[in-house]
């Protein structure tokens, strides 16, 4: 008998909830069994609006999904200031969390939800989507092949977009009182995990803020740019912003290859996507062209972060199985180097060294 | 009658001038005169494998070229330890100027040299082909358009080769007393012009080299990464190395658009040039997936370079016009930039303000 599938249970309604809620439902190991807002009308408008199943359950609470057992697991979309508190409760309840990013405030908080997560024997996985898509796993491949990329010396990144006036007065992600990262934890963490992603996970040894982030009057930030630094002289820098048109740009350089993508976020094509390589390449010599690989995937890379993360809470609930380490150990390093360029910001642009 | 065709010498036989002597013979506007090296049997044998004209002269002595009065342009592939003083003697004997870059060591010696070429009334210009590609205006099109492109806001550019064994050893760009600006002269200086193009050559008021460069044991460096950072907010990083897979990058980042070239330096097409725009693009939204434009030109770039050179010294031989100004103040202001980096690195990446 194929075992049922995972129940989630969705605490806000984020404009991102919607996208998820789609993945829930499109994922065959999953299924959409209730919303929680501080509204009871938002979550019913919600759950109409995002074509949940006749049988799921809306409250007016977050508590009251917690509360509700049939629930396995939880996405949270909400504010990050408001992560912590939420993630522990779910955690405490006994509900697997998948975790809206930026994760935390700080890594000291994350650390209080991993710790909670491992008492409760709770699966917990960052929402960083295109992790799980299988252009990824692809890409990979490319950099971890010595003959084709040699080793890994540079990557740069970017990704930025362009908030709409409405967006930056009064989005979430521009109050300091909800998230104190701004484009940095919003777009900059993307940055960071695919430079992280590229580095095998390898921390930097420092950070380096430069001298060109803008802020808005909160002190929320709005644009920046920032180096990573490896012992070995590999480095990266990345750019984040909401003030101009998007770009979702990775390239990485080894000794012998050139990944790159240009929508390495979310592909423009849902089922389709593209990223290109070169190698050995030189001037007008054979190999100089990037050549374009496709990689196709029936399921959106949000569905299969859903489908992977219930795979695992499904292992957990059915098999016994403990928790998979990797996921919370990704997100704990990406808010390492997030902490990190943060505080470079906060010294006035001083080289910071992440903490191990 | 047509004007008669620019008699160019060629001083040394540096690897770079093979390519530019056969632009000079492609060129419809200039002609191979004459070719000096400090040893007469390797001009000989320089102008045989290069296919100059049966006419042109062979000279054991770049003084020879300068003293052939039939000489009317001298093009200068020298170490750029050895510009400021054959560019000053070439100024003095009334040659026109084509010359390498790095232009000098730095904007001082320029300075002496610019003095020279004025007091002179000679053509200078610099040996930076991409901006005679009929790409580079097309580029320049879809920037200057503000609903196109909007305001720029940033610019990422990266200009890497991987050096072979030998190159690295006995290369002339990383040797201390030929050259003592390695990758930051040699790529780093595409990438500065690229930057300072896509701003209107608008002067960054301050630059930081990031705390990444690689120096070889003589001091010479073989990689760094830098940022420039404008009054308004603006900012830009570029990365250049000898030591990684070839990559030609250059992004910019404006309000409403992007525009991207994975190419900029050198085609990888001499016919057929591309670069790739987006405008106001949003996630799933038309208009995100980047377009191709494709610029086609029967001649390459470094012909259209002597070609535009040739004719600005046929303005001033046969219709006594006056030296552009322009191509002299390119050159200024991206030697200004590389100098504030190089300063930065030997400051230990401390920020240093770019002088005007």
């Amino acid at each position: 008998m194929a075992p049922s599938p995972i129940k989630f249970g969705i605490l806000g309604c984020a404009g991102i909830a919607r996208k998820v809620s789609r993945a829930i439902m499109l994922s065959p190991n999953s299924t959409l069994h209730a919303v929680g807002s501080r509204s009871i009308e938002k979550a019913a408008k919600f759950a109409k609006e995002n074509g949940f199943p006749e049988s799921a359950r809306v409250y007016g609470s977050y508590d009251a999904v917690l509360d509700d057992p049939e629930v396995d697991a939880v996405y949270v979309p909400l504010p990050t200031s408001l992560h912590a508190e939420w993630a522990i409760r779910a955690a405490r309840a006994g509900k697997h969390i998948l975790l809206e990013k930026p994760v935390a405030l700080n890594v000291e908080e994350l650390d209080r939800i991993l710790d909670e997560c491992e008492s409760n024997g709770v699966q917990i996985m960052d929402g960083t989507m295109w992790m799980h898509h299988p252009r990824t796993a692809k890409m990979k491949g490319f950099l971890s092949d010595p003959s084709l990329f040699g080793e890994l010396k540079s990557v740069h990144s970017s990704f930025t977009f362009r908030g709409s006036k409405d967006f930056l007065v009064n989005d979430i992600r521009v109050k300091p009182e909800l998230d104190g990262f701004g484009a940095l934890g919003d777009t900059g963490w993307y940055c960071i995990r695919s430079i992280l992603w590229a580095a095998d996970f390898e921390l930097p040894k420092s950070v380096l803020a430069l001298p060109t982030t803008i802020l808005n009057s909160g002190g929320v930030i709005l644009a920046c740019t920032a180096s990573l630094h490896w012992q070995d002289g590999k480095s990266a820098t990345f750019h984040c912003s909401f003030l101009v048109n998007m770009t979702m740009d990775s390239t990485a350089i080894g000794t012998n290859g050139t990944l790159h993508s240009n929508d390495f976020v979310v592909p423009l094509d849902e089922n389709k996507a593209s990223f290109y390589t070169s190698q050995k390449s030189g001037f007008f010599e054979p190999g100089s062209k990037p050549n374009e690989h496709i990689v196709t995937t029936e399921l959106p890379q949000e569905t299969l972060m859903v489908s992977e993360f219930s795979r695992l809470v499904g292992c957990i609930k059915s098999d016994g199985a403990q928790p998979d380490k990797m996921w919370p150990i990704l997100s704990r390093k990406t808010q390492l180097v997030l902490d990190a360029v943060k505080v470079s910001i906060d010294r006035g642009h001083q080289i910071v060294e992440v903490a191990a």
